[in-house]
């Protein structure tokens, strides 16, 4: 076999057989081979920023990496924002980047740049292969590399992909993830009570995990606080609800006021988002201690349990109700937008949550929904949602997807609408079209920026012309309505959850 | 003065008054600043590779550089792919990259990434600037670099921005291009004849450099060839005609066969753009003797005219003549698309030429349509040409600027299209729309690929769903319309040219 079939068919043996692909010259071995290798899936993108972001999705949900197919050092750069938060949401994902033939490398050929400098800023890993021969335990390495929750990059150059003698490596077993000594949980639970919040992020933030932290919150009167932007969190009815910290800083310190005792579940201590003049980036109060369960490579699940078993036994977890939201009527703002969704989130949704300043109202008005997943932008690179969302729908084909999207942020990774479909996946895309920059309006104040005069503020505004989201979404083979009301956006949303494939609703918000 | 205020007044004062922005929090004092500096004029974008397209684009046309401002990590990923076509076109660019405030770089929020190292894959220089009391004069060092021909990066953190005590600084005054020394013309000249190549790119392709290779050429039995994807190249009637290279390398090796000495001047020795199984990246014959009249930094125009004064003092040069094609008529195929653009190509155009597999026809139908430039894609990152397209029209607002667009590589950056709108830009987009990446068909056969079988054509297939590009445009504010025949390709684009402002026209082509 060729050094591309070596490759596909390592990632298949090693269970990743999905590809988001968006191959150029250098990657048309890889291309051809799909026809030898059926069990790989490749699905196209129109851009690389949507490939990387599906994969950060779809293994979100799978738990397990897809491979990305990228053309050189540009086709990486087009896909390292959505990279970077997939380093951010410890994804596991295998980033396959074709490269110039090893005997074409000297010639500085036009496309020719440096691709590992790239990969070295979001990647955990990188190899470039340099013999056929070696492809094989090369990519096993890349797989069991992003296994450990990180982005593998492998650099494959065109000759190592065409030439014969590559062979199928068989990708190692997964090592069973790090358990935490009895002794820092015994630690641990000395010091939980009302003075004292677990911080959750990562593995904690799943079903399981959150049992465990509701039982020992209900059992030490310990409060619980999430990351502000976790990979994935189990939430809804009959889960416990936990409150994520909140972006804006004085928010989030308000809720930290009083903590003496944090202690970090899979989770890095919270910091601001951005620095602002005259402020700390710090949160945690200044006599506040920082304790670690577990790191987010640990597994935060058995910790909590032994936490929960040791210091609160017979406690039993608080867990939200089912409850939903009246369907508002109406005038269409943040608020009725948030109760649309919570009063018909389908049964097993997952959510993709992008909407920035328009989800203010998202997290109440969907407690009490059946029970979903929520995924969120990790990395603060805007473009992920769209993508992300199509990724998890690759994943679960059986389940529902809630794309729900700000406008100027759907605009960077826009074309992934057409992916969704081409390859007809279930997700609803709800616009939150107030047709702004709104979040950096509140960041130029935020930054006590003087002026915000008409010159500043025409960079924050995306009115002039407004775009129309269902014409793009038209365009792109998707299903399109405008929602003005309440009343239109909850009839269009129920309809497109009916429907198969994919719907996008352009909701009207009032200006942002 | 803050640091923003510092930076602005120094671009402005070095000459940098348009700035293509995708600005985020860590940038508001920047944009803030423009309140307070009404010379730069600030460019919104909605995506960073079409701020640094743009940027490019500009910088081709006026030969002065424009800035960017971009978000941090992400941001530069984004616009990476056109900072690559910019470097390969030897652009002038000043690329200022908001990070977080120096204060708040410890804390490793969600955004921190290595911007230092992505900047320097694309950028001839790079400096983060550390001081505000520094930060104008890191300006214009950054100035002074980027009109060297190079992308200069100035990393900017949030409080050198936001803090007082910022200064203007003066930038140099631009150094003279270095000149060759006679000694090197006159070696050139003893090589010169029938089986000698002045192979031209950088200055020596805008008018007076061709003039006075076309002199040597008349006089000497020179042959005249130029790189194949010049940055800007003068053409049309009235001008010397210089046959570019071709793409695929047997047209290459064939344009090159029995070449003796290939004189470069203002090119790099040229290379076959892939390497392919079995074939030598090289072009060049075995026994041909490359010789160097002038590098790209050196003066190309005034090496050409020494050579020609000293080898062919009194020859005429040859130059086009004016003609056009009849306007074609009946089906609508790459030929008769060029049939149209050089029947109606206006004065004083600006052509973008990203047609790729659908612009065969276009050198020849427009070599006598009257005098244009004409802007390729220097570093083969596609979906450059909307966004150069741009920044072309926002550098020349009394020339028409006429963007043909292959469909596959439009889709990189179809945001463009949204600030052309916004910015009212003379830009006339011709889709070349055959509904697939045809390029990549005739690729997967030349690598000599096996199979194309069905999985492998559907990755090269962008048919289902077809884009409609007519909703494309229209969704961000650009009119457009759709033609399936020669002659409504004649009428429609006869009628965007007269109407002021941008216009999409979709060009069915025959399926690629």
């Amino acid at each position: 076999m060729n050094g591309a079939q070596a490759v596909i068919r390592t990632l298949v043996g090693g269970g990743v057989d999905v590809c988001f692909a968006n191959p150029g010259t250098s990657e048309m071995h890889f291309v051809a081979a799909l026809d030898d290798v059926p069990e790989m899936r490749a699905v196209l993108t129109l851009f690389e920023g949507v490939a990387t972001g599906a994969a950060d999705g779809y293994a979100r949900m799978t738990g397990s990496p897809a491979a990305t197919l990228l053309h050189l050092g540009p086709g990486m750069g087009n896909g390292i924002a959505n990279l970077h938060n997939a380093r951010r949401a410890r994804t596991p994902l295998v980033n396959v980047v074709g490269d110039h033939a090893l005997t074409h490398k000297r010639l500085d050929a036009p496309l020719e740049s440096d691709i590992d400098a790239l990969a070295g800023t979001v990647s955990g890993w990188v190899r470039r292969s340099l013999a056929t021969s070696q492809v094989g335990a090369d990519t096993a390495d890349a797989v069991a590399a992003a296994t450990r929750g990180q982005v593998a990059t492998l650099v494959l150059p065109a000759d190592v992909s065409w030439s014969e003698g590559g062979a199928r490596a068989a990708v190692p077993a997964r090592r069973p993830t790090p358990q935490v000594p009895a002794a820092v949980v015994e630690e641990i639970a000395g010091v939980l009570g009302g003075s004292t919040v677990l911080f959750l992020g990562g593995d904690a933030v799943l079903e399981p995990g959150l049992r465990a932290a509701a039982q020992v919150a209900a059992g030490t009167g310990t409060r619980l606080l999430s990351q502000r932007s976790p990979a994935r969190m189990q939430r809804g009815a009959g889960l416990p609800d936990v409150l994520k910290l909140p972006y804006p800083p004085e928010s989030a310190r308000k809720q930290l006021d009083g903590v003496r005792h944090l202690v970090l579940v899979g989770a890095a201590e919270p910091v601001a988002f951005f620095g602002y003049p005259g402020m700390d980036g710090r949160l945690v109060p200044d006599d506040c201690t920082v304790h670690v369960l577990t790191t987010p490579a640990e597994d935060g699940v058995a910790a909590l349990q032994a936490l929960a078993e040791l210091a609160a036994p017979d406690a039993t977890p608080q867990v939200a109700q089912a409850r939903r939201p009246e369907l508002p009527t109406g005038e269409l703002d943040t608020r009725a937008l948030a109760e649309v969704v919570g009063a018909l989130l389908p049964e097993r949704a997952i959510v993709v949550d992008e909407a920035l300043t328009s989800g203010h109202f998202l997290p109440t008005a969907t407690v009490g929904s059946p029970a979903h997943d929520w995924l969120t932008l990790t990395g603060g690179a805007i473009g992920q949602g769209m993508p992300v969302a199509t990724g998890a729908a690759v994943a679960c084909p059986d389940r529902p997807v809630v794309s729900l999207q700000a406008d100027g942020s759907a605009m960077y990774t826009i074309q992934a609408l057409w992916t969704q479909a081409r390859e007809g996946l279930d997700v609803t895309t709800v616009i939150c079209d107030n047709s702004a920059y709104a979040i950096l309006a509140g960041e130029l104040a935020a930054v006590g920026a003087a002026g915000g005069g008409e010159r500043a503020g025409k960079l924050l505004d995306l009115g002039g012309p407004a775009l129309d989201f269902v014409a793009l979404a038209t365009g792109m083979g998707v299903p399109a309505t405008r929602a003005t009301t309440a009343e239109e956006l909850a009839e269009q949303f129920r309809t497109a959850l009916v429907e198969p494939g994919p719907h996008l609703i352009d909701a009207v918000l009032p200006r942002g």
